[in-house]
């Protein structure tokens, strides 16, 4: 099985003290969807990182309850016969026949594929957002400005400062001035938020800055994809499929933003 | 509306420097279950820190491409007449009558409800799994293994040193001994992955730790239940909620564990 690597390699600009330098290779952990079937059905899509898919689908059935012993499992292994775009990320899984499985039993986390139309379809088209790439535009946003945001998102950091254990997501303007921080034990959650109080106070963010405290994962890209925000910019690293995203979508992805340094990732024509 | 806050205190034990100091007061961050209800209707329940519902709700609607403009939002507020136990984790959302809504729009995210006949229960009730809690047992971890763990784990993580995007978890014996170690972008992932290795391998997991690179949601802690593991160790912070199902499983949770210091947040009786 031709399987995904664990790591992926995209070429990016590296920007310190005050100097951007050009293009050069790095590693980014691969994210790619995982789509789990049991007796011929499509029941989980989860993204994941490539490698000990056996055991990742062992253990996400075997936490969910619907494997109980060793013996109830008969086979885990990918499906040989999946289209090419989808090598690798779908896993086959036949459980005993004294093995009583419901499909209702699934539906506390992941979301569950209800059709079983998609078997022709990559697992990675069915997540995709429904939303356009963005346009081109003459947004600029000047690099001095973008390390500044570090220091602004942590004095806006209220619970984290108490607990240590939130996610903070806020949007800036792209003069670096806060329009709002939220914080949640969720990532996905704490953009949410923010993007939400957009949409209630009806503000347009064609414009602005997506910062999140922590990594930036596929799911981030999507939503500030939503909310057609050109630029994101993450303290800590991102996935593979967020630069993918990024690069396919026109976004400007900033990540490991720190105070006088940064990786540009893709949409680097934004950055002055 | 009496909303959860974002921030909740427990007793928990701090272990520093050989010392073993009484149980004081510490914050930690609340993770409780939102459930969404559109048009009278749940249609997902998310794990989130309370504050700020309203932007979470319009946020993950607006990105889910069910809300595209300010006008098709008429109404976003908590359902006042939740049971006690729910009070403040329901949330009740009404859209204007030209919005089109599926019900198969929401399956690529958040599990959705498929009965109705849920209302009557609290949502915390709704998302708990069905493993037990554990036993009393006599099963005690020396402090000091404890915290050569992370130094163990750190050494584990290849992926983590290339890409600095990655979240760890391990198995160790109770002597400190590593079992297995994976890698993944998600944290719920690298504990279905351990969990599988040892499912596939029909190890006994009663004695043995679990230990997380990052920090302990409920969901970590339900997946260690699960396992019947009895302790599990975070690099970083806990939820309230996994403080909350640890003390009621009886499991022992240790965070914030570094070379020489840790928090005891529940079963302490099985640290020595």
């Amino acid at each position: 099985m031709n399987q995904p690597a664990a790591v992926t390699k995209f070429h990016r600009h590296r920007w310190e003290d005050g100097t951007l330098h050009s293009a050069t290779p790095d590693s980014v952990v691969t994210e790619e969807p995982l789509e789990i079937r049991l007796r011929g059905q499509s029941i989980a899509i989860t993204m994941r990182t490539p490698g000990h898919d056996d055991e990742l689908t062992a253990g996400f059935l075997f936490s969910e309850n619907i494997l109980k012993q060793r013996t109830d499992l008969i086979e885990v292994s990918h499906c040989p016969d999946a289209p090419t775009e989808s090598r690798g990320n779908i896993i086959n899984v036949f459980i005993s026949p004294e093995c009583h499985f419901q499909h209702s039993q699934l539906e506390r986390h992941f979301f569950t594929s209800s059709s079983c139309g998609v078997c022709g379809r990559s697992a990675i088209e069915q997540i995709q957002s429904q939303h356009p790439p963005l346009q081109e535009d003459a947004i600029k946003f000047p690099a001095t400005i973008l390390n500044k945001l570090p220091d602004h998102l942590r004095r806006a950091q209220n619970t984290f400062e108490q607990t240590g254990g939130v996610h903070a997501a806020a949007l800036f303007d792209k003069a670096g001035n806060l329009i709002v921080s939220r914080e949640d034990v969720g990532r996905h959650n704490a953009v949410d938020k923010v993007l939400g109080h957009a949409f209630l106070n009806n503000l347009s963010l064609t414009n602005s800055i997506l910062m999140v405290s922590g990594r930036v994962s596929f799911e981030i890209n999507q939503k500030a994809l939503a909310g057609r925000i050109p630029l994101i910019a993450a303290i800590s690293a991102p996935s593979s499929l967020a630069v993918q995203c990024a690069i396919e979508n026109n976004q400007t992805l900033v990540a490991f933003l720190r105070n006088n340094s940064m990786n540009i990732y893709a949409g680097a024509q934004r950055i002055i």
